[in-house]
């Protein structure tokens, strides 16, 4: 499962990878009021985090590690968003990776540099899925979780537990 | 209730304002092992935020809102604390505000630009007990729970609920 945190949109995508074969299982944005108060909203974002980790009980989880924002206080939010999604992964007993940008585009693409265009392109052609038919947030959460496949399958199984 | 954010070390101070005096319940400062998972850590501040709302029942909850940090991936450290706090006290259905490091200190000492030893020896002064026995962390959470009880008390009533 990946995550592309935030509180106003939420990306989730959960992938699974099966014998070297990609398949999407569910994917979406998770969308909270900004004229609601920040508690509410993040309470929102747990409680669905944890109803998709409830659902889908998936392996690993993926919550994409950002470096680079527009400033600190978009920084601050956006780690209030990690918080809430790394707690409900914890409370799971899901273990977590934190990518940063760069590896998912280098698992994905197979280059770090890799465009937005070029990630969505190799999306749609690993999940065997129509582009048209997602949006950015939730195509960054695919991007996200397809890496977090590849990276899993490629360590040792008693690490990946 | 005032909350010095933080996963490593997040300060918290209860006090009571009755009838204009100040009161000190209980003051402390929260850690986490670094050695162990940002999960595990962040579960375990949430849990304390949790224990301490059950036990103090404040009417209000201030968490500061920190515009300054050192670079992004801190203030994406800080907010990810910021968010199981501000997610515990919207479970526990208590209002939180988010002051400005300015704010606390204007409240505290009539000076927004006041510096961290005239603001530890207001909380001391207006808590009336000796500096020497509270760190760095809990005396900021004592400020910043100083100036939410100064703030909410100059509110309506209607208001502060």
């Amino acid at each position: 499962m990946g995550i592309d945190p935030g509180t106003a949109a939420c990306g989730f995508g959960v992938v699974v990878l099966d014998a070297g074969s990609l398949r999407m299982v569910d994917a979406g944005t998770i969308r909270t009021d900004p004229s609601d108060a920040d508690g509410v909203r993040l309470r929102q974002l747990h409680a669905a985090i944890r109803s998709l980790l409830a659902e889908h009980r998936p392996e690993r989880m993926a919550v994409e590690r950002l470096y680079f924002q527009r400033n600190v206080q978009t920084a601050m939010t956006v780690g209030q968003a990690r918080g809430v999604v790394m707690l409900a992964a914890a409370e799971g007993d899901v273990p977590v990776d934190e990518p940063t940008p760069n590896e998912v585009k280098q698992a994905v693409c197979g280059n770090g540099a890799a465009d937005k265009r070029q990630v969505a392109t190799m999306v749609g052609r690993l999940l065997g899925i129509p582009l048209d038919r997602i949006g950015d947030d939730t195509t960054d959460a695919l991007a996200i979780a397809i890496g977090c496949a590849y990276r899993a399958a490629a360590m040792p199984r008693a690490v990946v537990r």
